[in-house]
């Protein structure tokens, strides 16, 4: 088709006398000359020649038995026509469309380039670019408590690799369930408390998967989700097919307007995210229980970006809601009337805080036989392989009894939190982990990333559209235990280097347009900051000692259900 | 609810004089004995006078006000009604749901226990089941060429994990894109001769995430899909929102028959498997691809179940129709007029014949721009492990040089197939390297799969509804190159063991029956194998040099998208 277009291009008065650069831009901008061409009537028909000549002598043979064959099975005359059409007209111009749509990406900014970033276990956390001797000191991973480097669970997957091999080889139901998908599966149960657990290739296939399958097989299920929602959650809502309310961003007034149009046995499900991971706000979980018991809704919780930051054992922020009774009691202990109880499915990650990859969904065991027994997404895959099983439930178990991993991450945020402040950065504020600095413009975000990777060897990765919404572009920052306090001084310098550079918009010219998202707004109400200070003090000796111990022979869930 | 609903029952004077297995019963049965309950004019107002009072207990104080603060929202009187509705019903019984579907499943037979089967690197094909001690031999995994337990990638991985750590800790933009991922990816592309390739968390993602996008962008794509394709391809389908033609399986009159329905223009995807899994047959590639430039159409092609076993590569079946045209040139070389080139998109795992985790698509590098740019499924997930990526891209390379895997395999699948047919045991005639044992009946197939567990330690799992139609439930084998003569005529008596001792229909008794998918079919026209006699004769000295050097260097993918 296109060395078509190209040949009959020549013919046309007006492309022929155009330059070059022209001829380019047009077809970058129009993506698709051909399908532009078919409707000019000169070019049109100079090309519908050629495709006949080149189909000739290319398709001679096959083409016209086929054609006659297809005809006679569709049985009708007319049909003779549909089939011409059906062979001899241009054919769609794949690539022209996927050019097109790449060119819109380019244009708005969004288009993306990633950064090669290999980030060295030994010199956490430091990463080498393409070249090994090039390195960045690594400022916006997911990687929250440093675990993908931890020696224990390293030592763990090398080990279950020499004895259990690379891969699973199959699906759960077929050779890939074993004892490290029961065991992770287990420490997961115990984790959130919940009667079972159930793993998946991710956690967006997780939420997908959940949220999808909930709405194909409650007839008249209501879907209710936070605007803020993750794109797995979108997705899996998308995928239930069904009617969905979009409720303001942790906005409980509006959840319940939302709720209260429907009679409470109506089945429901309310989602949402316990920390939203780009602006770092944070969902009031208990509320939304209450809100869920009296209108007889589900509840999904997705804790991505909190478990192994929030709670005593790094549950997650359902779990912090009651931070002493679940410290006091330890890890098999029954979770009645805390918050967490109350969640009726949570689904969290194994590739942030636990340090390697896949995702999860904890609730009843009802619950996650029926998941087992009927979501596509989990059924029909490839297994996780025990290596990386074993090592994700290494690093639940050791997150479970290092509070102090959790402490350092808080005073790390804090102290650039505190840095930028007084540099009258602006970050976003929010009572979590995360550190969002405002720049509020796509192109600036990217330069000053790459301002901070070419200049300081620093690496945070701007955030765009469609991760974030337009005009709300950030730089965002992630601390981990390993980014100690000297570390931090350079990276505030940098900053305020890359905002001088640039002329960013501080804190003070923010507040001159009226304020972004609670930067520059004299009437916004800050949160008090999830950890106390009470509980910034506590040492990892104040944990139950049951922490320490695998969970598999502690729990019924092994037991429970009987796969 | 469930207490209310106990409470109640006691009023209930059927309910109170039946004996407990009767309600137990009833509750499995139903699933939903509150339900039922509410609909009885007794209970039903029984349970209203309950439940009031529980609500007047523990909600008296929030849910009057809260209610009325709904109701001023709403702004009409009438909503007092609604909001009563909304709060003092009974709840949906989702447990009850819950419950009432695994029952389903539990009473047709395709409830599913998963096996404990942890396959042991050093001892392949044998797998210890819960107590190490207790072994068996496993023929139905998917790690068709061992390549899990190859010593090259493990310690490829080992060193990786050492190195790099245990995680990736961020999505490919966001920290998580790294020289593994370029490196996996120029292997990937070169395996298939295509300019670029994606790497996905598993295939099921990969086919979800590229058939959906496709359908969701083109607007008035019709896709057209093989009847029985994999579930992945269906889900992804049913997500493309847009009009679809399944056709019979392996139908090319049938499919061209639709496809001559539309317009040469209208943009179109033909989307098919070369290897069907769970029957062994084959596509025809070459004449699918005729269809796709007669008509205009997108090819998708999953090569899940052949990248590792067809080609002098292991790049698939496409590979293999242009065997001697392959071997000759090598890796790095263009694959113009071959098959492989013709089709538009080929999606593979790594989690199968490549002894690892993941999935991926290649293409066009526009194709591939385009979904990395689009995808979801993509872009909102967190990179495979950099030891994973690594392994993967090893175990592709090792293949790549080692025919003798592949024709081992072969061998040991001619034996197995042999061996049966001589034992008159049934198996659905294909021309590729899966033995379906068909026994056409769920219960037996599980028993069947029990009996060679248990008495003769051998792991075949039965396979039943959903992954094949009621009716042709049959047991999978899967040789490898480690499944030797010897273990297969132990699998073999075994085998014929359970046949007498279940009285399975032998293909006598389907003769007599008429027979089934070309068992006992005397019409039935058996295809030659894919390998000839000819390519089982060659050694790996008889490929080129270059399929023994990693690509990253040999490509121009690495540079061509500067992501």
């Amino acid at each position: 088709m296109d060395s078509i277009a190209r040949q009959s291009a020549k013919l046309c008065p007006f492309v022929s006398r155009a330059t070059s650069s022209l001829r380019n831009v047009q077809t970058l901008q129009q993506g698709n000359i051909s399908v532009m061409a078919q409707r000019c009537p000169f070019m049109g028909q100079a090309m519908q020649k050629a495709h006949l000549k080149t189909s000739a002598t290319t398709n001679a043979a096959a083409a016209a038995p086929a054609a006659q064959e297809a005809s006679r099975a569709a049985g009708e005359d007319q049909n003779s026509v549909m089939v011409d059409r059906a062979t001899q007209e241009a054919k769609f111009d794949y690539e022209g469309l996927f050019e097109q749509d790449l060119q819109k990406k380019r244009l708005d900014k969004s288009y993306r380039f990633f950064n090669n970033i290999n980030r060295l276990a030994k010199e956490f956390p430091m990463a080498h670019r393409q070249q090994e001797e090039d390195k960045v000191t690594v400022w916006c991973s997911n990687d929250y408590l440093a675990l993908s480097k931890n020696q224990q669970v390293v030592d763990v997957m090398k080990r279950t690799l020499d004895k259990y091999g690379a891969g699973a080889g199959g699906t759960r139901n077929i050779a890939g369930h074993n004892q490290h998908a029961l065991r992770l599966e287990a420490e997961v149960a115990a984790l959130h408390k919940k009667e079972g657990a159930l793993v998946f290739s991710s956690c967006f296939v997780a939420n997908d998967a959940v949220i999808s399958l909930l709405g194909q097989k409650l007839k008249d299920l209501v879907i209710f989700s936070d605007e803020l929602n993750h794109a797995s959650m979108i997705v899996g809502i998308k995928h239930a097919s069904t009617t969905k309310h979009i409720f303001k961003h942790n906005d409980l007034e509006h959840l319940e307007e939302l709720l209260a149009m429907y009679p409470k046995s109506t089945p429901k499900l309310i989602a949402f995210e316990s920390v939203y991971s780009m602006s770092g706000s944070v969902a009031d979980i208990s509320k939304i229980c209450d809100l869920a018991e009296k209108y007889g809704a589900l509840t999904f919780l997705d804790e991505v970006h909190a478990v192994g930051l929030y709670g005593p054992h790094g549950a997650g922020v359902a779990e912090h809601c009651d931070f002493e009774s679940h410290r006091s009691s330890g890890i098999a202990s029954p979770a009645h009337e805390t918050v967490m109880d109350r969640v009726d499915m949570i689904t969290g990650t194994l590739g942030k805080s636990f340090g390697t990859v896949g995702g999860y969904v904890a609730g009843s065991l009802r619950l996650i036989d029926w998941l087992r027994s009927y979501a596509p997404g989990f059924i029909f895959t490839t297994s996780l392989p025990p290596s990386v099983m074993a090592g994700a439930a290494e690093a639940i178990r050791y997150q479970r009894s290092h509070l102090d991993l959790r402490q350092a991450q808080q005073r790390h945020t804090a102290y650039v939190k505190q840095g930028l402040a007084d540099l009258d950065i602006p970050v976003i504020p929010n009572p979590s982990h995360i550190v969002p600095v405002l720049v509020g413009n796509p192109d600036l975000a990217r330069q000053a990333s790459e301002i901070l990777m070419d200049k300081h060897r620093i690496y945070v990765q701007a955030i765009n559209f469609p991760t974030v919404a337009r005009g709300t572009e950030r730089l965002r920052i992630t601390p981990t235990p390993g980014h100690t306090d000297d570390l931090s001084d350079i990276l505030l310098d940098a900053v305020d280097d890359v905002f001088n550079t640039l002329q960013l918009p501080r804190v003070k010219d923010w507040e001159r347009q009226g304020g972004l998202l609670g930067v520059g707004q004299s009437d916004y109400m800050a949160e008090p900051n999830l950890w106390t200070e009470d509980q910034l003090q506590l040492s990892n000796n104040d944990l139950h000692p049951n922490v320490r111990e695998p969970i598999i022979d502690q729990l019924e869930v092994s037991s429970g259900i009987r796969y």
